[in-house]
């Protein structure tokens, strides 16, 4: 049969021999040979008959009635249930601006865990230019072939940029995981452990180190959950309305946060603070931590070194969250991007909206129910409850605020 | 376990009801609904260990690795088994400027053909712009996350140039399909059907109707290959040198077919001609066909109409062939494509050679055999010997001229 033809490209043998070594000195390139993913048929070809429907003249009909009622492209073809996962590998992971083809593992993982969590197909898209222009009139172009555009590990400020006039010319999702993902999963966590200490999260003080991709984005989601006040520290100190040297983003940024009016250091931010939230990387020294109000929670983000160490953190606060697996309470947008697609694609969804991230961070805080403790604010991310709650309240959420269209 | 989470966007109800009629309908609609395709992850992402090689922290290893050494991202993604199957809807099927997303079922057809033929994973890109500086720039930015780029539907004679400029400005094959494909199909057909007759290609003389993508693509090939003669006759007329309404691709087919000097029509050229190759609709009139020499071979590929109906041509004809499975000697572009990338993908050609495509069509012809008959001179798509043939002659061919990196 010619189905059973195997794929001539992906062989595991290395017929030029040059990178074997890499492969038995590290799982990680042995698993990785020959990429992370496929594409399959999901109807038969065996025959005539098949092709004569799956392909002419059969698909013709299809075609035409496409062409009559353009909607109906949602019902037979798979863009509906396909995000491209677009980059221009300026930002991968902790590693920089690495450029379009080595950031491809990384948007090959992003791909196989929509699929694996969220049962969303996922095509990695790494674009070879890093203007703004180009990167949004590109996005723009190959929007037909897909439900949904997830950006991944694009730098700051453009980044900011590009989802947002994104998301002014295209009716389908468009939404940058490093910041969104991340906000969400943060804000649930946070909503548990404010629930674990008995507290409104209007009662709350936060501070933020780190004013990139993530840090606004969970400055924003937090202040729109109702948070008491939140201060965000870049390198040279909390982002303040006095600052002359802002940024645009970093200027709005100011304009909603910070009702404090604190100024100064990262350290000054952190005196009597209620909850630190650490995604820019660099080290916060042990009295800073021990500064912070009774009862503090420190979620301290970066990879592979957590802003506080967990030990250290826990000398001091009620709840310690870290970016990585080996400590509990992990915080992993792979809890949240897989779901919120799904929901979104679920209901044909022209947008993520505030309300429906709003959702997602709810129905994931919600997974954890009675089970609630110092080390568990935040599910697993192979707990199988979590991609079905957070779909099906991010499709509610799209349905409340009129943004679904099915 | 989260891997047998049901992907919620591709369920085969339809929730508003709109569309069922069509389903029940036709029996095309009810395969196409949900799409014919999907992704899936080659690799276990189960529990903490797998999720710490396929994505962080392990994944930043392989990233800095092809950081450093470009050319292991063939190694170690996927992109040197993934085509990308470009259009931009304008020529689709017979049935022209249908729009992007219109066309993906063919796009996903295509795809799934790939795949099933050839083991080549495959993506439809549907462009959502026609301008031809657009398609080229915006082919070229997506390109680093694909081994290959197909070309498909697109319309003439921008589909020329496009693939003109790609070709120059990438190192990775770039293949119009309805081109290059078509006319590696037709070439082993007539290959064949010369060795029935026991004639040389050189004591042919044929005439080609319809000038767009596939007949400039048949007679550039049949030439290449050693055709005595071929003329090209578009809806003026013979396309000839003195004629003075040429387009440029035109005035140079011109320059290297119809060393006859004839002129007029369609059907002044079929008197005394050896071969008839349709690829433009519309009917040659049977007094036509009856004026061509002895023995002539009659290819009317027009779907679902041939030029001239099997029957008809079986009066005067010694070998037939149309484009329709319902009919023997059938000549269909899955027979090409597929092998021709799963051969250059094989040894990461740079490109997609002449030679390649010339060893293509020996290999097709070369399938038939000793079972070589007036009915059985192209051997069906279903054969499983075709791919493997395919791609094995093209990957030499590919050695052979310099163009392979493996």
């Amino acid at each position: 049969m010619a189905a059973e033809i195997v794929n001539p490209c992906s062989d595991s043998t290395d017929q030029d021999g040059g990178a074997e070594p890499l492969d038995s000195f590290d799982p990680a390139f042995a698993l990785h040979r020959g990429g992370k993913m496929a594409v399959q048929a999901t109807v038969p070809v065996r025959n005539k008959d098949d092709l004569s429907l799956a392909y002419t003249p059969g698909v013709a009909r299809v075609c035409t009635a496409i062409a009559e009622q353009p909607e109906l492209v949602h019902d037979y073809t798979w863009t509906s249930s396909v995000v491209a996962v677009v980059t221009d590998g300026t930002a991968v992971l902790g590693l920089g601006d690495i450029g379009p083809r080595a950031s491809l593992p990384v948007m090959e993982g992003k791909a196989i865990l929509f699929k694996q969590f969220g049962g969303v197909d996922a095509v990695p898209i790494a674009l070879d230019c890093t203007d703004t222009d180009e990167i949004v009139d590109t996005v723009v172009r190959l929007a037909p072939s897909f439900g949904g555009i997830n950006l991944e590990d694009i730098s700051a400020p453009r980044c900011f940029e590009i989802e947002r006039r994104l998301q002014e010319r295209l009716d389908i999702p468009v939404f940058h995981d490093d910041q969104h993902g991340t906000a969400v999963v943060t804000l649930a966590a946070l909503r548990n452990a404010a629930r674990l200490s008995g507290r409104a999260l209007g009662d709350l003080r936060a501070v933020i180190s780190g004013a990139g991709a993530a840090g606004v984005a969970i400055a924003r989601m937090l202040v729109e959950a109702g948070i008491g006040d939140v201060a965000v520290a870049d390198r040279k100190g909390i982002v303040s309305a006095d600052r002359e040297d802002l940024t645009p983003v970093k200027r709005e940024l100011a304009s909603f946060t910070n009702r404090a009016r604190l100024s100064g250091s990262l350290q000054d931010a952190l005196a009597g603070a209620d909850v630190f939230i650490g995604v820019s990387g660099g080290t916060v020294p042990e009295e800073a931590v021990a500064s912070m109000a009774k009862g503090a929670f420190v979620f301290a983000m970066a990879n592979p070194d957590p802003e506080v160490h967990p030990d250290v953190a826990h000398k001091y606060a009620a709840v310690v969250a870290t970016g990585r697996s080996d400590f509990p309470n992990q915080i992993n947008n792979v809890l949240a991007f897989p779901g919120i697609f799904a929901g979104a694609l679920q209901v044909r969804a022209s947008r993520i909206t505030e309300g429906m991230k709003l959702a997602a961070a709810e129905a994931l805080a919600g997974v954890v129910g009675d089970d609630l403790a110092a080390d568990y604010v935040i599910p697993s991310p192979f707990d199988e409850r979590v991609a079905p709650a957070v779909t099906a309240a991010v499709a509610a959420a799209a349905r409340a605020e009129g943004v679904a269209r099915r």
